[in-house]
């Protein structure tokens, strides 16, 4: 095992993160917010950079590579501590009494769940009482943690030729498959913090457009949801998620989150106008077809709850935008509105596509696409191969055959987020004495756990969109928290960090 | 394709459940039930003989061999005639008037799933009114479908000696491995029915015993208790299932349930003194585990909403036997009971065993032990050569490596079961008027479509252990009955039948 090389990256990852505080910081000194949330970013900040120079300051062995070993390790024990430290800010300053919400809070932004534990009493005394920055702090932390901190990184420092840092990439990133963009991975890297820049920009000023026709939507929420949707995260600035806002910026918004849920190399394609690897993208047609399917069933059965049909038709895009994108704002509330319950076909739907997520390579969580895709071909395969057992056929995606290797990850994968969704189910339905017999049921435990497993925000019943997850006990939010760190890097880095094998001298 | 060879198969199964209907018939003559209940009996076993004995009048053509294909289409076309024939008896006796319901409830029946469309009036008037005979048809299909009319075929008929009929066994048979009990199919087929058998009439003779304490374990509860646990279908003769039997009648059915639920192969280690395969066995060591941990958090969980801690272990016992076996009798109402609703854990831990199942071989449905200890094993060897790339684990089930084809198997299979599972809970949200919108939630749709495709009978909300199928509408009722067939046979027979390749005229 390669050590030198995973304090040396884990120190730099926590430096990092204390200079990004320094966006909350600026945020408490615009607002002119009180000394006492001054000093909760800099105390972190002090701890981070100490603490990160400490670490890094040990040259990496380079006769040592990086392997997936340490990769993994790397991207877990950087999202474990850099949560750890993150959640500093909201203790210190007083607003979030309770350390496990406060570890969940930030756990939910940087995995870019947007489930916030917080009541809607706290979360107003934050926006009323100057607790601006602790917003901008938590949902900065979905623009963080949406690309990868350790992509970051990558797009920065790292000079590596031997491709170990594919590694990381690789640990860090959502898919089945990294597709390398650039042939150099710092490349690739810089490449893709650019498409995600542009993008989220391109939403604010389009949001700061919007502010025209929408009185509500200030200069602050625009940024604020901004950085929620760039993320695919969720975190709004009040319970009432985007129902405050004008149609016009729920159209924005919602456009913004699909467009977030893309391949981030179907954008380099465009830019460099290789059109054909677009049109070629399995991926992005079932995305669409998906899309455009739910939306039209949801809007059929719904339209009749709703003033108009303009209206029943922006809320199933909105909210079918919001759960396959993984991000989880919402215009309406499906399960306790007043319009009343949506049909059970589209909670149905809702629900599929909770655990189906948007494309690899995006910044949405979920199963992805293109596994999707992967585990259909591999049904059907199979199946044919049961009535002619001779015939060997291969698997292809995009034109190409996908190796036994993918395949075999993809199957793994797949039957882990199962295990690991329903596990987490039981064990956050252990105890919860705050809830009662019908909101502690399995349906708020199941969806709960999918939520967090799959980066979501809310999901149905007493976690449903008015809904949240202020009322598990300490023991339910630690492990929700830890399953949508799992659910973040794809399971294995974390399972991986609780192998015997890994720590094994040997290899 | 053989179509000789399905012709003449599939012409002796329906002959062959013409005869079976003497069971109800000689009932029907037995309780002096009226002429018509009579000719409902008749009329089917005419139809059934008649055709049955035009189609299997053609001998099959020796030079063709059966395949997997003819295999599979010979089970799936046997199944499904034989539900719509032998629906008929409900319809012509009057005591059920809709076509959906009597084909969902003979579905139910020979795929000993026991979930019931009919309404509590409905059933009652079969027991008060005179309708005992087909009570009777009711569960003894559970004792049909159990072990498999096509074994039983086998066991009487069948003379193979290219081993052609194990693809038959293969398509009716549960579990991911078919284990040869004898080297010829035929004894092997005896041997089981045997054991099915003897294990039968023991259990009859118990509750015959119980009826000394229990004056409501009447002769003919017995009888019709005994099929609905050897079949481990579920069908008793009110809609207050098992709950009105005394304490020691309930323990028996309970343990019962839980060894109809073990692999028949056991049993004949049993017999032949071959203790070392038992202990080696690792599905049973896995279900024992899983039945003795269940039973105790559960206990732990419910005992204090029941008058005695005995009262509430035995409900434990006798609803997680009854689950994991997919038998769906039930003793108490967890779900809408006096005693107030189960905590969310036990239900959680409820639905689980509702997908597991027991063990392969047995005469359960669900997913079944032995391939959870494969996807176990696979996932767990995934994870390692992640880690340890150059290393090449094999996977090992009772110290034998599984062949790959086992392997992607088990694997197709599952995710085609998670598909079905959750295609069904949407097709049957669709359209159902007569629930309102609480009832017919996303519980209620998963946890039916779940009981059915795990063939088990009770869910989980609407389709509570007091609640039921009835309110569905006929397109959902449909829908639950090829669900409940292709659970049964375990996917492919049915799902290859809907494929292309298999009517394609090469291979």
């Amino acid at each position: 095992m390669n050590y030198t090389v995973i304090r040396n990256l884990v120190g730099k990852i926590l430096g990092l993160v204390g200079l990004l505080m320094f966006i909350p910081l600026l945020t408490a000194f615009f607002y002119k917010e009180n000394i006492r949330n001054i000093i909760s970013y800099l105390i972190p900040m002090g701890l981070l950079m100490v603490i990160g120079g400490v670490l890094g300051y040990v040259k990496p062995a380079k006769d040592k590579k990086i392997g997936a070993r340490e990769g993994f390790i790397i991207v877990s024990m950087s999202w474990l501590l850099m949560s750890l430290f993150g959640c500093l800010p909201f203790l210190i300053s007083g607003y979030v009494t309770d350390f496990f919400t406060a570890f969940f809070e930030i756990v939910s932004g940087f995995t870019t769940t947007g489930a916030s534990a917080l009541t809607g009493d706290e979360l107003n005394n934050m926006l009323v009482n100057g607790g601006h920055s602790l917003l901008m702090w938590r949902s900065f932390s979905h623009w963080i943690g949406g690309m990868g901190i350790l992509v970051f990184i990558l797009a920065i420092i790292m000079e590596s030729k031997d491709g170990s840092a594919l590694y990381i990439l690789k640990a860090e990133s959502p898919g089945p498959q990294v597709g390398k963009i650039a042939s150099k991975m710092k490349i690739s890297s810089r490449i893709l913090y650019f498409i995600y820049i542009v993008l989220t920009i391109l939403e604010m000023l389009s949001l700061f457009i919007c502010h025209i026709f929408d009185e509500n939507m200030t200069f602050f929420d625009a940024v604020i949801l901004s950085f929620g949707t760039a993320g695919t995260g969720g975190f709004a600035t009040t319970v009432a998620s985007c129902s405050i806002y004008a149609p016009c910026s729920q159209y924005v918004i919602a456009t913004f989150m699909l467009l977030f849920g893309i391949n981030f190399s179907i954008y380099f394609w465009l830019l460099v106008r290789n059109y054909k690897d677009i049109i070629r993208n399995e991926e992005l047609r079932l995305y669409i077809f998906v899309v455009l399917l739910a939306i039209a069933i949801i809007t059929l059965q719904i339209y009749k709850l709703y003033s108009s049909f303009e209206e029943g038709f922006r809320h199933a895009y909105f909210q079918v935008a919001s759960i396959i994108s993984t991000t989880g704002f919402t215009t309406t509330d499906y399960w306790n509105g007043a319009q009343g319950r949506w049909p059970a076909l589209s909670l149905g739907i809702i629900i599929v596509l909770m655990l189906c997520g948007a494309c690899a390579g995006s910044t949405a969580g979920g199963v992805k696409q293109s596994r999707i895709l992967i585990l259909g071909k591999y049904s059907r395969v199979k199946i044919r191969s049961m009535i002619s057992p001779r015939k060997v056929e291969v698997v292809r995606l995009d034109g190409k055959p996908i190796s036994n290797d993918v395949m075999t990850s993809t199957v793994a994968f797949f039957l882990l987020y199962f295990v690991v969704l329903v596990a987490c189910a039981l064990l956050i339905s252990i105890w919860n004495p705050a809830m009662d017999a019908i909101e502690g049921g399995p349906l708020t435990m199941l969806t709960a756990s999918l939520s967090c497993i799959s980066n979501i925000g809310p999901g149905l019943g007493a976690v449903g969109p008015t809904g949240g997850f202020s009322d598990f006990s300490w023991f339910s939010k630690l492990v929700l928290s830890f399953e949508m760190i799992a659910g973040r890097l794809e399971l294995f880095p974390l399972l991986i960090l609780f192998s015997r094998a890994t720590w094994r001298k040997s290899v």
